[in-house]
């Protein structure tokens, strides 16, 4: 970032007030009749309702329409460690773009935990509070049994958009990229350089979309991750192979699909080029990817490419996914966000990138001049028709799976754009 | 409750969207740029600045204006120990008054804790989260132990409302009441009838303000609190005195004050009768009092009565105190609300009944007609002009006593009513 964009961003976030949120009244408050409906002693009626049927929290309270974005500050962004309390702009942001994209109300949470096991209690004791729980920059592999504990403990649907956010958009344009280069995640040999909490969910999604394990080779700082390694936790484990491959070159040779979620520069131009016809290239590392994109177009023209980065073609952009996958989720009071509902979230975002774009969206909002193919297998964050296309979809999963509420009201889905901004 | 009022606050909660709140936006996010400063990755800078010095919290995000109102729902405005989840319409009603009065940003957060203990960690972990915390409807005497602890725990103000917040506004009344029937605060005789949360912080407030600890006597269910008694718990034991008397129609015999934070009817005509020439009853037992009005005055024509009612002049009403103390204490960051911030809100809010209502005021706020006299000893809580007196006495006292923070910005304080509504 250059020194002027630095110093925007700390002005925007300081100035004319610090923060980027507030907590608003949605019903009148002007008489004195008004507050003795909101509080005393007439709030004690929803409060009978709700010690009758905890339901009922969904019809008087916020809670249907609320989310914690919680983060023990353990992974911020790329800045790794720094514990909770500096986390929080990052979460305040997050809550940002869940409103701002999906009309969900956040509250942020920074959580100072002495263990896994600390983080995990605290946030089951709050979970009533909320309609779901988006957990947020957890280092890896504590965030593993966080999520597993947190999914078993509460019954609201829990969330770590840093694994599954990331699989479903990259999961999303691999779809795309495969169909245009004429392969299929039935056949394709894929490697996955880092094995961390969002490749190991990438490689879990891919397989759900159809992907097969035995195609599948993780790369740590180790190399391949095989079946004689002793080094393994328990997630790498799950996708050591056999094989006589050893190096990332080793890996790469003959393989149709990159994914890197690791770091800057790691895929060498020789590495590419021995990769097989018509190979996909996800360098994801941010800000700096795995290989410039202007580096592997040099090396051989029959790549498609993404990155995490907004200023080339193809972004991964997680907030394709978070804010829709929860909105459809709320909408149908679901108790969880399966896989179901993530594969289906993973075709919406895929099948949206191959509609033409209205020139009435187009202009509104800047997402004209796109084309399905090589340097667009990914919808604009921007775009909004996502509102349309994934929490429907989400929601329709849930329903199908049998994991949506008995009962839900009318007051959402949010139809378009225009009921949020 | 009339049928009628009780179906227009479940619609009140209901309609048109579940809830009161919600979290809204407040810098621009229309643009790319605008969402590269917001979140990833203008955000980094923020995120540097906290880690390198926490303070800088208070620049960059909302803690500063931030407060948690947490509960565990075990003493629910009158209905008792109903769990975490029923509490909610109470606690997001808590966060409206909050902003209504003083423009202050409230989460809710609802506890589900198997202890003191669970609870405790739980508030202490997410702290950090907050500028500062309100307890609310914890029910005692383990209210006492959890805000003890957490005051020793959390670097940012803690305050039980339900104590703190009564007895203030209770002890601004008194202080005026005493005034006008032309007694002192150190000679007064005190009874209060309850021996709760609310009692004892009655009561050590009224000592902090000059009350004699000999000349007060607390009432439970088993009678007078004496120093003979052994079923007392630690709480009590502070207020038990060397006596003879046991019964309530004992203590009141010749007492000049009497507190009721008890029960409805529980003060008997005869028991008034044997009070000391121009008698002060506050009967704050809500929504019954310990004796009703009509029968006080009947009973006896030199009495100051207040009550926990907004139907009856002299309402104790605690959104007269907690929305004021926390704007001040928020105000100059300070790092804990002490018994001078306390004391100097008592003055305040005191202070503010002997001023005559401008008739500006008084049109646009339905707040004329007053006077200070008996029927007129606490000020309304639409009274415009608290939000004038209270923060400003709260931040000053905290600067004398040395708990403001070092630096502060001069976002707030807000000026008047016009910053918020």
């Amino acid at each position: 970032m250059s020194e002027d964009m630095k110093q925007a961003a700390l002005d925007y976030h300081a100035k004319p007030r610090p923060g980027k949120i507030s907590v608003e009244i949605t019903k009148p408050t002007q008489t004195s009749r008004d507050l003795s409906l909101a509080y005393s002693p007439g709030v004690a009626e929803p409060v009978r309702e709700i010690a009758k049927d905890h339901e009922n929290a969904y019809l008087y309270t916020t809670k249907g329409n609320l989310v914690a974005v919680i983060s023990d500050g353990s992974a911020i962004l790329g800045l790794g460690n720094l514990g909770a309390l500096p986390s929080k702009p990052v979460m305040e942001g997050k809550g940002v773009l869940f409103k701002r994209f999906a009309g969900i109300d956040v509250f942020d949470i920074e959580v100072n935990s002495e263990s896994p096991q600390a983080f995990i209690e605290t946030v089951a004791r709050i979970a009533d509070t909320f309609g779901g729980i988006n957990l947020e920059d957890i280092k890896a592999p504590e965030c593993f049994e966080i999520e597993r504990a947190l999914i078993d403990q509460c019954n609201v649907p829990i969330f770590h958009d840093d694994q599954h956010g990331t699989a479903i958009v990259t999961a999303a344009g691999m779809l795309n990229a495969l169909e245009l280069q004429g392969k299929t995640l039935e056949e394709a040999r894929i490697v996955c350089m880092g094995a961390g909490a969002a490749a190991v969910a990438c490689m879990k999604i891919l397989i759900s979309c159809g992907a097969r394990p035995e195609n599948i080779m993780l790369l740590d700082s180790k190399g391949v991750v095989h079946s004689g390694r002793e080094d393994l936790n328990q997630y790498k484990a799950m996708f050591a192979v056999e094989t006589d491959r050893r190096t990332p070159a080793d890996a790469l040779e003959g393989a149709d699909v990159f994914v890197g979620l690791s770091g800057p520069d790691l895929l060498t131009p020789e590495m590419l080029k021995s990769m097989a016809p018509n190979p996909i290239v996800f360098a994801c590392s941010n800000p700096d990817p795995e290989i410039k994109p202007e580096l592997a177009l040099e090396t051989r023209d029959d790549i498609i490419m993404a990155t995490g980065r907004s200023d080339y073609p193809n972004q991964v952009n997680n907030v394709l996914g978070f804010p829709f996958i929860f909105r459809g989720a709320l909408d149908v009071r679901a108790s969880e966000i399966n896989e179901e509902m993530k594969v289906a979230a993973v075709h919406a975002i895929r099948e949206l990138a191959k509609e033409s774009v209205p020139s009435s969206i187009a202009q509104a909002y800047g997402v004209g001049g796109f084309q399905f193919g090589r340097e667009y297998i990914i919808p604009k964050p921007m775009d909004p028709r996502l509102l349309e296309f994934v929490p429907a979809a989400v929601a329709k999963a849930a329903v199908d799976s049998g994991v949506a509420g008995k009962k839900y009201p009318d007051h959402y889905p949010l139809k378009s754009m225009e009921d949020i901004i």
